[in-house]
């Protein structure tokens, strides 16, 4: 199993904006993180020129910051439009997409046009899906305006828009030109969005940084009451392991599946109750304790160390406990997961903290871990 | 402007199975271009493996010949299913793509399935297409059964979708496995597809080998009966032509542009006819004999030059005056072509003869041109 280099090692800065770089070679770029970003001309100079640039945002962010991006963006772009798209996971699919590609082409948009991908994960995803296929590819910038997203579904390159039959199994590898990280948009982030990128931040430990997970255990309290140096710390370090993890496997071949600890029992979780009944982060948390149990069935992590990561859960506020599906309907969900192959489910296990593999596991194993925590 | 190296100039073979080489590093590729190839399971050998595989084909193209791909294909995969889709370019849109899906889906397909494409160039840009989303890209081979198919739209690695709002909006730069162009499936082709096919293979000529233009005004009679030493010289040559411009251009940044020649003219002719009311080749046959009006217009070309070209496409027997659509559709249409940078329309235009550029031109010569041709 892989584990983070040492130089990677937690580096905290208490001020001013942190850069992470994601090294891809031609198709590199930086996550920038720190206050005020979003409102400030220089967070956009060396991100391409064009006339047109559109601001895909959704119904709740756009009112928010929607104005505010487009006048930061007035000097870089002759022309900043807006579409503002419904709110939600239930219209990550094809109708929401299609009207990207509708608005872009009313506005004869070419393909130097750049995409601003401004809200959560959903917006980001679908902008990034957009910019990857619109006349075969034009320029994206992420601006998250959530946890989760700011740590996990805008860094990587993965775009998707959901299928009836199964989430994200519609996508691209797609990169982006830059990622901003404003850490005040989080102050008007609804509490329950707050924790599921909690999810994500707590991830990073287990599968990556032990060192990391102890941090979160001393800071939890701060990250909770929004402090914007330990959230700035949360992010910075998340995203250089996810960088780092990306970097070494961009098209998720091997190693950077491992990013998706938690996130197999959390998928059948989510398409158990439908898009959008559960945050994604929510069911990856409770995918995450879930998998913690698995690996200690497994012989891979000790007891403790399994009730130390479900605590850490437990502390957020976050569900520990899954829906009652029944195995069955569980097994069924996570067969049509992205990892499994020939019907075979592929677990992301952790073992021994701050390292990840992935295996498969004996099916009596799963219906145990299954009854144990539904 | 860009003319083709010596090395690739023709070398007819008479019989046997010729390979063309696509060099794009880690995603390069073979052009098998013989006679019996698809029902050949040696044709097969090599490829990714996968216990699942989907055949993606049409109506008409299915019943002919889908049978016998999957029995070639029975010792290459453990379970090979068929979509057939609905024919015609007016289903080369999301209804269609998303039949894929669902089928894969159903059929619980990993990542590791492999696409088979068998038809003309709507369901290989379509299944190309599908295979670059479906769980972020899944291995996929062109088996083209056209002559359009096979020395053009299966090369080069484009896929697509239409939009209502234009043609070919939504797609990807996605590269086959293999192409696979058995000669034999070209008897069962349509007359005017014959035709359609032949337009793209009269392009290589004026824009990168004036001696393969030569060879044309010399073997047309052969090709027009069908001969299949001819056929397979022209298919060869195309090939060889079209991967050595892809191979310097992979994303259409500058070079690949030239391919386009007679398109920028064929895709209005489309666009405003509704898709599938004239063929793909149709359109840009006529479109050629409109570029290269407005080469010699703009004193790239003689006149006498522009009359050659035209009095080859005539011989074909397919049109040379486009719909009387009005100049001001035409350039609205042009206008949204993917080539168009903020408004401005970029014509693919020949000079000398062998070799073409992109440039723009005074909108009095293009009413010009329009007026003269339609």
């Amino acid at each position: 199993m892989a584990s983070i280099p040492a130089q990677l090692s937690p580096s905290p800065s208490t001020s001013g904006t942190a850069t992470v770089s994601i090294d891809l070679g031609d198709r590199s770029y930086d996550i920038l993180i720190g206050e005020g970003l979003l409102d400030e001309p220089a967070t956009y100079a060396g991100l391409p020129k064009s006339s047109t640039a559109l601001i895909v945002t959704n119904t709740t962010v756009g009112p928010l910051y929607a104005a505010r991006l487009q006048k930061a963006l007035a000097g870089h772009h002759k022309k900043v439009l807006v579409t503002e798209l419904p709110d939600g996971e239930q219209y990550k699919d094809w109708p929401a997409l299609n009207q990207i590609f509708t608005d872009l082409l009313e506005q004869a948009a070419d393909r130097k046009t750049v995409l601003y991908a401004l809200g959560g994960g959903v917006v980001g995803d679908m902008t990034g899906f957009a910019a990857a296929c619109y006349m075969r590819g034009v320029p994206f910038v992420q601006v998250p305006t959530t946890l989760l997203a700011q740590v996990d579904s805008s860094v990587g390159g993965k775009t998707a828009i959901n299928h009836p039959a199964g989430k994200n199994m519609i996508g691209a590898f797609y990169q982006p030109q830059r990622v901003v990280c404003d850490l005040v948009t989080l102050d008007t982030l609804p509490q329950n969005e707050l924790l599921a990128g909690l999810a994500e931040v707590i991830k990073y430990g287990p599968i990556a940084d032990a060192e990391f997970l102890g941090w979160l255990e001393a800071n939890m309290d701060a990250l909770l009451a929004r402090d914007r140096a330990a959230l700035r710390h949360a992010i910075r370090r998340s995203c250089e392991i996810k960088a780092w993890v990306v970097g070494q496997d961009e098209k998720e071949s091997g190693l950077r599946a491992i990013l998706n600890y938690g996130h197999t029992f959390g998928h059948a979780i989510e398409a158990g109750m439908g898009y959008g009944a559960w945050l994604h982060g929510e069911a990856v948390g409770c995918g995450m304790v879930m998998a913690a149990d698995l690996s200690a069935r497994l012989g891979l992590i000790d007891e403790a160390t399994s009730r130390r990561i479900r605590h850490l859960i437990e502390r957020t506020g976050l569900p520990v406990r899954g829906p009652a599906l029944g195995a069955d309907r569980y097994i069924e969900l996570m067969q049509v997961d992205k990892k499994a192959e020939d019907g075979e489910i592929r677990f992301v296990v952790i073992g021994p903290l701050g390292q990840a593999g992935m295996r498969p596991a004996p099916d009596a194993v799963v219906r145990d871990v299954i009854a144990a925590h539904t």
